[in-house]
Parts: C-alpha cells; structure tokens; sequence
C-alpha cells in the first residue's frame, strides 16, 4: 500500500512513521521544504520526499493533508485533482465543517482530526506512537462511499488510534465547547485583571493558583489559535454567546445575595465538570486528592515515586502554591476509585495530609 | 502578650501555634465545638479553651476572628464589646469590604486577609509555618489608630507573614478578577459544555486539558464559595459584567474573519497573563517548559527528581495527558531565566523533548 501525508511535521512525519512500521506501507512525502524532507527520510518518516504534490501522490491508495488549517483546503483539492478513484484524501485539521462544506461534492474526501501531539511541531519531534489510543475523529457525509471509508479507519485504526465517525458540525460544536470556548476565556479573563490591576494605586496581588488554572492556555501560539477561531468561527462565537448567557445567569443570581441559589448553581456546575471528566476517561471515574506539601525540590518527586512505586497512575496533576512558593497544595486526578484509596494510603504513609476534593 | 483566636480551625490554630512558638504569646481560643477546643489545647494551638466569646477576649490585646466569612462581623462585634480601648480586632476573611462598612464606626477594628491556607480545614491540619512569607492584607481605614494598625502588622509579621495595607474595595475588585471571577467563568464552562454534550446523538469527547485547567475550579467548595460570591457579590458581578463585554468583543473579532485582529486579540491575552504571573511572583519572570513524556507511573518523579538535584523548584506544573492517558506533556513552570536554562539542560540528559512556551 502506497500513503502518502502532504506536510511532513509532527502529524504528518509521525503518520509516516508508524505506516511504514505497522503496515508496511511505501511513504511518499510532500513537503516546500527540502531540510524538512532531508530529516524526514532520515528519520525513517518517509520513503520518498518530493517538492510538487502531484509526483508526492502518484499511486496513493490514502492522502494525508497535514498543514496548517488555512492551507488544508487547497492541499486537499491538489490531492484530488490527481489521484484516482479508488483513493482517499482526508485531513488532520482540529476544524471539520468548513472543509466539509468546500470538499462536499468530492466523495473520495473524508475529514479527520487525530487528538494527538499539539504540544511540540516538526519532523524532528515525530514518533511511530504517537496515536497510539488516541481518538481519531472521521467526518464522512451521505456521499462518501462506503468502500473508502472503511479504507480510511483501517489505516487509521492500524497506525494505532481509534475512529470515530462524527458529523462536521457536531465536531466543531463540540471541540469549541471543550478546547476554544475556553481558549477565549482564558483571554478575557487575562485581559481583565490585567485591566483591574493597573488602575493607578492597586497593588499587584500574588494572582491565586485559580488564576493560573484558568488562563493557562490564554495567548498560546498566536499563529495556530488564530487558525483555528477564525475556521471555527461560527461554533466558536455561538459557544462565545452562551458562556455570556451563562455568565449573565451568574452574576444575576449573584447579584440577588440569595444564598441557597448561588450555592446550588455553583454546586451544579461542579457536578457537571466530574460528570464530564468521567465520561471522557477510560479508567473509571476520577478522584482529586488535595495534598499540603512545603514546596521545596524533590517534594513533587518523593509523590509521584510513592505512587508510582505503588501502580498508582497520576492522571493529572495540578500545583496550588501558596504566595510565599515555600508551601502550597498539590491536587492529584486518580482514574477509580479503588486506586485513589490506594493513593490515600500510601500518601498517607508519607505523613502527609490527604483530602479527596468533591465526595 | 495575650492574643486570642475566635474560632480554632485550620486558620485559627496556626495563628495560636505560631503565636505561641514565636511570639511567646498567651494565646486563648474560643470554639463552640469542645472536642475542638480539646484538639487545639493538645496541639499547642492554644494555652486555654473557651466556649464563650466574652471569656477568650478578656485581656487580650490583639483578637482574630478566624471563621466562615459570614459569621466574621458578629464575632468581630462580640469582640469589640469586651476588649479595652488599647485592643485591636481582626478577622482573615477573604471579603473585605461588607465587614470594613459594617465596622467603619470602630477605630479598633482593622480587616484583614491572609493569602495561605484554603486548601484543607481544622485544627488538625494548623501548622506554625502555615503563613511564612505569605501575603497578608491589611485595610486600615482614615479612623484605624496608628498605634493599633502598627500592633497588628508587627504581630502578623512575627508570624512568619508579610502585612500590606490596602482599601478594602481595592482588595475586594482585585480578589475579584484574579479568584472569584475566574471561578464562576469555571462554572460557566463547565455548564455550557455539559450542555452541548448532552444533545441527542453527540458523542461524549476526550475533554482537551484546557478545559480541564479552565474548569478545574468549578464547583469547589458550596459552602465556602457560596459565601465568597455572596460576600463579595458587588466586586463579582461587576467582574463578570466586564468578563462578558470582553468576551462580547471576543465573538465580535472572531465572527468578522479578520486573522490579523484574532491574533492580535489573541497574542495581547498571553502577553497580559505573563506580566501579571511575573509580577506576582517573587523568584523572576516564569517560563513555562512544555515536556513530551510518555504517561506512566514515575515519570513525573523523574523529572521533578532530575530538576530537584539539579537545585531547580518547580513553582507549578499542569500534566497534558493524550486522549489515551498513556502519553502527553508536561508544562513546568520555572522561575528566573537561568533556572529555566538548567532545566532545560537537565531535562535534555534525561532524553525528553523540551520546548520553552511562548518566548
């Protein structure tokens, strides 16, 4: 089988990587740039490196479009225009429905969206693994045949992640929902205490570890985010509008003073955040433990070692330290229960204060 | 010097423990609750219990009340009405303003708030050290006397904190922006999503780590945050009103299409959040390293091991787990730019992937 992925990064270089490894496949790689298909081919991500798409799609049986969102489109539409009938092309873009919607009178285009590997870019970085369980969102419409498809989420199943047929939209919906509806808030958030604490005469505050939660994300790479607001614009300003529907709602309910309703809708919404999290993970449901630590070199360590030692997998980790840095709290996200108490017991070997956080 | 603590909780005993190791203070607890009072006398919390309010004031010459946020102005006025003229009055609430208004007739009375401690609660987890270097807000008022303002600050300094006088409306916006907004911002998310998540037909998604960080707070503590919002609800509403013209704005942008404008947007967010995280923190600018590491138990201990030797503090950390939980990144976060630099090179021996964020 003939692969060939149009963009050799992270995405691109890794999908080459494990086709090669796990299906044997023959890798054609495009890339504009020629140290990039240097190291690619160096790196065993590709088989051939060519700088024109048509030669990098000559006898592909599947095409991986893997650029920047802006340029995915047009790589599709080369893709194409010259590969043959019983091939597919699909995408690795994190949006869906605006592709879907230029590309829906071509049945040999399937949309994708692997969750896997934003953190790092280029070739250099790519690994035969890195799908590995990973979701791989598929967007096939009612003109997408049936043969194609099936051809599409074998490669993609066989290079090591999971496949889900989504519809476009819904995936747009939801991604803004879950990834740049609080993209965007980390912004406003940033902005506005940024705006409060330079009003002549407020001191800067030790900003709290909640500040830090909430605006991890706000600015990061200016160049992909841009991207990806500006393709999901429509899902991403509607998610906009009901987080402001939403904030209205609170700060009415707070603004009546009455007591029992703000505890309700506060306690609701953690509900639901533990409702999701839960759902979205494999392991059982997650449990936060809350450890007083001093924060000093090695504490982190002395944690993680005792739980790993233990079999017990941190799932998420979180440091809350106090404004002095010397002492603070570490939150732990154990998947099940039975391995939380297991945690409990063995941070509590420690001598540390435990406390599970929400039961 | 007799100092007494009105309510012995997690907050109220370390203030008699670190009175008493540092001061040689006499430090008399009132608590309802007589197995408190038993708990805090057997730790050293306090030299004598009380379960009436009159009897632990008597004589002492700085009061503290130390209890949920709504029930601070009653314990501050019991106080009032028996202590002398040459006395001073205190509470650590984490709202200002209401009690400062309340009590704006009395010069004895100064509102205070230590930044340390929320994280767990009771005597049993009081430690001396629990406000060494921290924060601690004072908000004397045009009628706070100066010989009693000067008492109080050398006290809360002696106890290992460090006292900054600030107006209690300030305080309250500032505590505002940088916690309480971004916790009902937390809720709003996690509703909003819940909510597109339960529409019929679609499928629950791997949540991304950024709604975990932005959500992370969602729903904590009923009891205490509906206090918060209740206490402080002029400051927070108005923050949420400001978040929602922000985020408004944000929709606006982002709906034109213009990537200039989105990215420009998007860039000053990231580039007000590390202004403000550097000036709040003491130890230099932070710099966020990003690590790829596959997920397993130890690999945290690793690395903080490897930093940790290498005399390099992790002042935060945020784990990216992968979809499939079995890789991902780490976000370190670094203070001073040489630490960063050590980090990098101790994390470049270990063989992981290091990219410093947004610099």
């Amino acid at each position: 089988m003939k692969i060939t992925v149009l963009g050799v990064g992270l995405i691109g270089g890794s999908i080459g990587l494990a086709a090669r490894e796990r299906l044997g496949a023959l890798v054609s790689g495009f890339d504009p740039d020629a140290g990039t298909r240097a190291t690619a081919i160096e790196r065993g991500a590709i088989d051939e490196g060519h700088d024109e798409i048509a030669a990098a799609c000559e006898g592909a049986e599947v095409v991986f479009c893997a650029a920047p969102v802006a340029e995915l489109p047009e790589l599709a539409e080369a893709a194409l225009a010259v590969v043959g009938a019983a091939a597919v092309v699909t995408d690795v873009g994190s949006v869906k429905r605006a592709i879907a919607e230029r590309l829906a009178a071509e049945s040999r285009f399937i949309g994708g969206h692997p969750l896997a590997g934003a953190e790092t870019a280029g070739v250099g970085h790519a690994r035969a693994d890195l799908f590995d369980g990973a979701r791989w969102y598929l967007t096939p419409t009612d003109r997408t045949e049936g043969v194609l498809y099936d051809k599409l989420q074998r490669v993609v199943a066989e290079i090591g992640a999971r496949p889900q047929a989504i519809d476009a939209g819904a995936h747009d919906r939801m991604m803004a929902a879950v990834s740049h509806v609080p993209h965007a808030v980390a912004n406003a958030l940033a902005s506005e205490a940024a705006g409060v604490l330079s009003e002549p005469g407020e001191p800067l505050p030790e900003a709290g570890p909640s500040f830090r939660d909430a605006t991890r994300v706000a600015g990061a790479n200016p160049a992909i985010w841009g991207d990806i607001f500006i393709e999901n614009r429509e899902a991403v300003a509607t998610g906009i509008d009901a987080i402001v529907a939403h904030l209205q709602d609170a700060a009415g309910i707070i603004r009546s003073g009455d007591r029992t309703a703000v505890e309700a809708w506060h306690r609701r919404a953690g509900e639901r955040r533990r409702e999701l999290l839960s759902e979205g993970l494999s392991g059982g449901e997650l449990t936060e433990l809350r450890v007083i630590v001093p924060n000093r070199p090695g504490i982190v360590a002395e944690i993680a070692l005792a739980l790993g030692h233990g079999g017990v997998n941190i799932e998420d980790m979180a440091l809350h330290p106090a404004s002095d840095m010397r002492s603070g709290a570490i939150s732990l996200f154990i998947a099940g229960p039975e391995h939380a108490d297991r945690a409990v017991a063995l941070l509590g070997e420690l001598g540390h204060d435990v406390s599970p956080v929400g039961r």
